[in-house]
């Protein structure tokens, strides 16, 4: 595939000003009447990476200007990255230093991970419900390292309604302590539990370093709080939340996430133990994906969260936090995506297919339109997400690159020869160019529906099965810490055996960039050395850089 | 129907301490084994309405405290509305003033709205996303009476990640001002437009006087924004969505508002039109319960949102605004409630049959069970959202009164009788006692499921006509200002032709507690004299006090 599949925005970027920016000059761009289709291939000079600085508050922040289309990805990740998100549309900087507007079409990728988890939660026996987002400053301060781990990252209210206040509010970075105050009011006995909740809210972290969707001062995200009466239904919990995040990620996102246990280092501001889902990006680093926590009894020792056991006794509740956020879509634009665009998997797109109608003369317009019709219709009514692009401002070839772009799944191309054999070509985003093209698909819905399904399905797999050939070919089984350094210095994940001290893991990350992103929960037998200390070891971690 | 419906509380609540909270007292009874299903009724003293105080920040409000169950509405409406909101679990304060939790049952009412609504967003054209809550201060200086209107209800984030901001931030109030300032990189040409969007938010204003769910510090709502090339489009937009409020508040909510134009006095703060849908609520007083905006060229020309349209010519959009939020969930529970406690439109109810099982002998309970899961299954399977309650902690009496109280259109009771005749009891939550009961209705699927759904409908429908006739009864037609303040002393609304100045309006206000809540679209024919100035007038308008 060529590394420029937009060729009309290259001929327009090109006698655009550099000042102006690339959003200004797309939206101009797209109306033009007469594009070419042709594909070229044009080198292009690496986009600095812009947000990783930290620039003041309020800046009018872009993303980046360029002057050919997307960036190749083996070029640069990061440019590539950002072009893709501003091409594709999925978002754009706030006016205020480290925060994301979420557009439509990266809105609607929130949605369907929305619209699956929320159905799962509700199976589990969670109820959604809706806690304030400001909270007493001194309710952060009483569970020790909760405070440690987030007071750097705190948004604080000192002004209301024209008044300094009294305390000062924070902006919830994440709900555990508000959730505790509230349990104590609602938890009495044994047969109010297990309490089990969740809701979907925005939360604020004042980030440094931020990056579209990856890391941004303001996201959004779901949480879930639970308490329960033992300990062993909480860690039940904990495992059951983080088993369905992993489903999602590899049923839904086609992301073949490892699920595992953090190192205490890693492991949340108050939690017992962190279970996490790490992912492997198009350029191998690690992205935590989704967390679980078993936060014991930290919290509700700090809030005096208790029940009345079955003998009559005050207990302090065991209780779970697990999230999922915005993070998320960055996690599916890195793993699938390629040098021409977004790549979305079937299950989250919003447009799984895109029917192009192709006519020369105005007399084949008319036909061609109407058997266009009649085929969005066709799979709309079969419960397919379909797109038919009947502009008549931009050639079948530019609106191709176009809805490649945007990670389209499948595209349907109709003309008037097809019309008259009552058939379609359809085109899998997946493989590029002419092996990934079938003609002579029928029109008969009881051939095109189940044909066009078929390929959803295998596009899907064949998404899932990539990104897992990737990842394994992309973990290394190191013995020694020499081994892990060269593993990490090729930018691959190291695996190896671990009884290594707080000191040492922390060590690694300075002397190589990695950390442990988990223990994961599928280990391999046999007797086994810590590749830090010899000694004999139980688990095999996981060493990453990651975002 | 008795003022007190809940015997089992009233009983435990005799014996508990009166600082103990209501929902401590509550928790503990729920699992007492023997109650008795009598129904009494009981006088009881008036609650406080300790909300419409403000107390300092942080405070830990409760709900008001009470020895005898809900209060009967006719006696203290405020506190009415309060102890339904506290026993049916709908919503909670939360610790910092004037905020609100908003717990899993009331919660479910918000999604309801938000399902209904979405899939009229769409269809209507518009998109989700989502917008930064951090808005810089600069911002809302820049249109003169949006900071005047807002300026006095804002939060401040003064701080972030430790350091004192540069430029305070606001927490959004309402967002036409970050839109504006995003709009203007997404519009270039008249192609661009019209741009149509909405997002799904929680937003902050600073109120002193605050009531759960009618008036919080925080709450939840919808905002949708467009912008388009003419005024015609944008006047056609904002009647558009005060239509699908409209609409929407009749056949799910079951509440005839009426829908009108606001006065220039309680015009939004940057609009130079303001639609609402107006509600009378059990107390008569009037709910503003959804609002769309014309804002014309106010806030593109502060943020120059301009387009180049299809002369050439740089012109500024003309937009709109409109909204509904967690608002709306106080207005059904105003609008349907009565003294046994809340009573939800079967649309929006998250439980809409609840089967109550009766056994005496422990041979009873297996077959009784099994019934009651088969009629379960069955009313599932037809798309009925059903609750079976087969905890044997409650006698069926406690049942009654329970789901009464938390508003559940219907209830199906079976006993072994009924298991006998393969029939249930089924009774409706609108028609108190015997009446509102029927018995032996067959639990034969192709008899039970249209029966059910039939009297789902029914009580939709009952719901709405009740409302209209009191609606309709407590609105006095007036033609003087005398006649005005008679109506208004009475707690009606009255309604008279209008041309008065905005003084003559605020001197109404000051006199007699009452505002214009609209000019109805739907007019009365023929000629008319103002009431106040004696002038011809065009229009009538309603005058109420309100929430």
């Amino acid at each position: 595939m060529g590394a420029l599949r937009l060729p009309s925005l290259t001929s327009i970027f090109a006698v655009s000003s550099a000042r102006s920016s690339l959003f200004h000059r797309r939206s101009n761009q797209l109306h033009l009447r007469k594009l070419t289709s042709a594909t070229r291939v044009t080198a292009k000079s690496t986009t600095p990476a812009t947000t990783e600085a930290a620039p003041a508050e309020s800046t009018t922040q872009k993303l980046p200007v360029q002057e050919q289309g997307i960036t190749p990805r083996s070029q640069d990740f990061n440019a590539w990255y950002l072009d893709v998100i501003a091409m594709a549309e999925l978002a754009d900087y706030g006016p205020v230093r480290g925060t994301m507007v979420i557009r439509p079409y990266g809105y609607a990728i929130w949605e369907a991970i929305q619209d699956y988890l929320n159905v799962k939660f509700k199976e589990t026996g969670h109820s959604n419900m809706y806690f304030p987002q400001f909270i007493p400053y001194s309710f952060i301060e009483k569970e020790a390292s909760h405070v440690e781990g987030f007071s750097p990252e705190l948004a604080l209210v000192t002004v209301g309604g024209g008044k300094e206040l009294e305390e000062k509010l924070v902006v919830r970075p994440t709900s555990e302590t508000i959730v505790n105050h509230m349990f104590t009011q609602w938890i009495h006995s044994h047969r109010d539990l297990p309490l089990m909740i969740n809701q979907w809210a925005n939360v604020t972290r004042w980030e440094m370093r931020t990056k579209p969707f990856i890391r941004t001062l303001e996201f959004l995200w779901q949480e879930g709080h639970t308490a329960h009466a033992t300990p062993e239904e909480a860690e039940k919990e904990a495992m059951q939340m983080i088993d369905v995040y992993t489903k999602f990620a590899y049923e839904e996102a086609a992301i073949p996430v490892i699920p595992g246990r953090k190192s205490r280092v890693e492991t949340f501001a108050g939690a017992n133990r962190t279970y996490t889902i790490e992912a492997m990006m198009g350029d191998r680093k690690a992205l935590q994906a989704g967390t679980s926590h078993n936060l014991g009894q930290n919290f509700s020792r700090a809030f005096s969260t208790q029940f009345t056991d079955e003998n009559g006794q005050r207990q302090h509740v065991w209780q779970t936090s697990w999230a999922i956020s915005t993070r998320f879509v960055g996690g599916i634009i890195m793993t699938h995506g390629d040098d021409a665009g977004l790549m979305l998997p079937p299950r989250l797109a919003s447009v799984q297919v895109v029917i192009v109608p192709i006519w020369k003369k105005a007399n084949e317009k008319n036909e061609v339109l109407d058997a266009a019709l009649s085929i969005k219709d066709i799979l709309h009514s079969a419960g397919i997400k379909v797109k038919l692009d009947d502009s008549d401002q931009r050639t079948p070839g530019w609106k191709f690159n176009f809805w490649e772009m945007k990670g389209v799944p499948l595209r349907i191309e109709i003309g008037p020869r097809d019309v008259s054999s009552r058939s379609v070509v359809v085109s899998r985003r997946d493989i590029p160019g002419k092996p990934g093209k079938v003609f002579g698909i029928s029109m008969e819905p009881s051939v095109l529906v189940p044909y066009v399904k078929e390929k959803l399905d295998e596009i899907q797999l064949s998404l899932l099965n990539k990104a897992i050939s990737f990842r394994d070919s992309n973990i290394v089984d190191v013995t020694s810490y020499d081994e892990l350094k060269e593993a990490i210095s090729q930018g691959k994940w190291a695996r190896g055996p671990w009884v290594g001290s707080d000191e040492d893991e922390l060590k690694i990350k300075e002397e190589t960039g990695a950390t442990i992103r988990c223990f994961p929960f599928e280990q391999p037998q046999g007797p086994k050395m810590c590749l830090m200390t010899g000694s004999p070891a139980e688990e095999v971690a996981i060493f990453a850089k990651s975002y």
